[in-house]
């Protein structure tokens, strides 16, 4: 097991009725004035928009809105944002919607504190020292940021798909309350359970050794996720079922499912930000079935033993190898209705030159696995057609 | 599942040479003058009280040091350390050791600031509204007071064992480092593991249902501190058996055990409480290995799935039953050398009628089974010589 600092100081509200909480929560730490930064509207059809100005008005908290941020991120809405933060002199944002708008709000919450280019967060160039705070109600539950400093932006003109993960951009307080999924697409469902399930095998795979206590909480919650993603594609409102999918999703990726390991290899998600920069239409959970597997088929003579745990704990087999791990993967998640292949999300052969220049930007990538550009294009060309 | 509210802001720093490192976290903080806490001098011959004597001073900051508190930890100590502390006009304490110094150094970090008796926070008459910063250096890893807001101290006047729980007393950096726990006599071990099983058992069989997620993370918990308690039993230098309890110990009362539940059943623990404070010389981890097998006995069926699926996980049992499952525990905790009767901890036949007026004093309790004065007598009898 290898040394570790856990540190996550974000206060998890979850369960029924807890959306019209908040307004509780930021009179308590003496919010006066919030930014509401919200997708493209569902949260209106679902109750979520209705509940949460009520509980605003009830505590007397000012609002400004901004919506439309989109699947796959963008920066230039970040910048948007921050703007009308510092126009409006709001006290802390509220997110209200999924990843991609917890995921902009913490780049506003960083941003609005710092006199440079909020981009310099995500290449580098500099680390947030503060932020305004952020308050955050889940309504789909896949990338685990309701409950970590992580966050992933977009920049449109360079294909740039970038993350920055900083301490003081932990939401203070995140609601999630499962009912209010009930009414999100199959599709969401399938590739929040794969995003998640990909979060917990980037550090179970990473190449750490003598981690048992949490090699079996991150299978206990791959298990969870698989059963509890068919759960769902039979019965949407299977409220159990939806509020243990919401709360593996969210320890996937809070720090717990990473404790004692090597940080996690991550390159499967470096792949697939290519992925979905080139084209933003492409979600991370349907690149991440894709691409994973195939990370999975051109390293796994790095660490066989734990590949064939995987198959033997999460698919239950008897005579396990790594190849029959890999494979049963696969076959769940085209079970699941998960694109297995770049052909299946519409990338052509003559993609993977591209492909590869855009992720190899961020090579040398990996733990278990050192991967260069050579390596990177040997996996596209896997995932191709899955072979 | 049920609703709940997870905020754990301690900063767990674990692994190898991490005790020297409190120094700096001290400094981080702006912490000048410090109370350190401490028990019988253990920490003299493993060597952790030289390194946090150099890192102190390597940091620039003061201690006042206190000594001497006990197993099983008594009131007359705690209120001795808020004299020196108040006098003293320390910033922040230290405390270096396992629960029992944990436990008191929490009390005297909310009754420095407290006007009236800190005996009120575990009768119930007042709760901490504040609290000086703690920090923790952790010896003994066994009760995971560590990483939470929990502090059991026993009055000796009256042989009242309390507890009280605040946000306030969470330690705000907990290091623990597996390798000063080499030198642990084995039924410390034994105490430990016994004890940390159990705080995970309080929550598993409390009744909550659909806890899928959790009851797997409950059961990962409960296997690896068994696994390890084997090895470390056979090899005390065993460092990752050492790490992987260690950590076991820490997630077993942290918050995550009990995600979904109904805040834990308890019974057990208070019984047992009446037991170390009718006889000091009881380790609470000795205690516990009698009364809950004991508990499990009485109430059962009334949640006989979960002790069936208890037998077939935690004991690898194809035909699984409740009485089958228990009778394994008990069968274990004998292999490990804990006691399983109340005999074997030295009480006679007439030492229950004093059990039960005791431990009645919190009756009614549980949440699995309620239960009143009688029930407890007959779990008490079960407990005398384990039928």
């Amino acid at each position: 097991m290898e040394n570790f600092v856990f540190y996550n100081p974000t206060k998890l509200v979850f369960g029924k009725n807890t959306v019209e909480k908040i307004g509780e929560y930021l009179r308590k730490d003496k919010i006066k004035k919030i930014l509401l930064l919200a997708g493209g509207g569902s949260i209106k059809k679902n109750g979520v928009y209705e509940k949460v100005v009520r509980s605003l008005m009830d505590n007397s908290i000012e609002k400004v809105e901004i919506w439309g941020i989109r699947p796959n991120p963008v920066l230039s809405k970040v910048y948007e944002a921050i703007e009308t933060a510092k126009k409006e002199k709001i006290d802390a944002i509220l997110a209200v919607g999924g990843g991609s708008v917890i995921d902009s709000a913490k780049a506003v919450a960083a941003g609005v504190l710092y006199d440079g280019d909020v981009w310099d967060f995500y290449i580098g160039k500099a680390r947030p020292k503060e932020a305004i705070p952020l308050y955050t109600i889940l309504t789909l539950s896949a990338t685990g940021t309701e409950m970590n400093g992580n966050s992933v932006v977009t920049k449109e003109e360079t294909l740039e798909k970038y993350s920055f993960s900083s301490i003081h951009v932990y939401p203070k307080v995140s609601i999630v309350d499962p009912e209010v999924q009930f009414s999100l697409p199959q599709n969401q469902i399938v590739n929040g359970s794969v995003d998640a399930i990909s979060h917990v095998m980037e550090y179970y795979f990473d190449g750490a050794k003598r981690t048992e206590l949490v090699d079996r909480i991150d299978e206990s919650i791959i298990l969870t996720l698989m059963e509890t993603t068919e759960a769902l594609l039979n019965d949407p409102k299977d409220y159990e079922a939806r509020a243990n999918f919401a709360l593996s999703t969210t320890l996937a990726l809070n720090g717990i499912s990473g404790m004692g390991h090597r940080g996690g290899d991550w390159s499967s998600h470096a792949i697939e930000h290519a992925l979905s920069a080139l084209n933003p239409e492409v979600a991370h959970g349907a690149g991440l079935a894709v691409i994973f597997p195939a990370w999975m088929k051109y390293v796994y003579r790095k660490d066989p033993y734990k590949f064939k745990r995987f198959g033997r704990i999460i698919f239950r087999m008897k005579n396990s190898t790594p190849e029959k791990a890999i494979e049963s993967l696969r076959n769940w998640y085209k079970k699941i209705g998960a694109p297995i292949t770049l052909k299946e999300l519409g990338f052509k052969k003559e993609d993977i030159e591209t492909l590869t220049e855009i992720a190899s930007k961020m090579a040398p990538m990996g733990k278990l696995k050192k991967l260069e550009r050579e390596d990177i294009r040997k996996i596209l060309e896997i995932a191709f057609e899955g072979e």
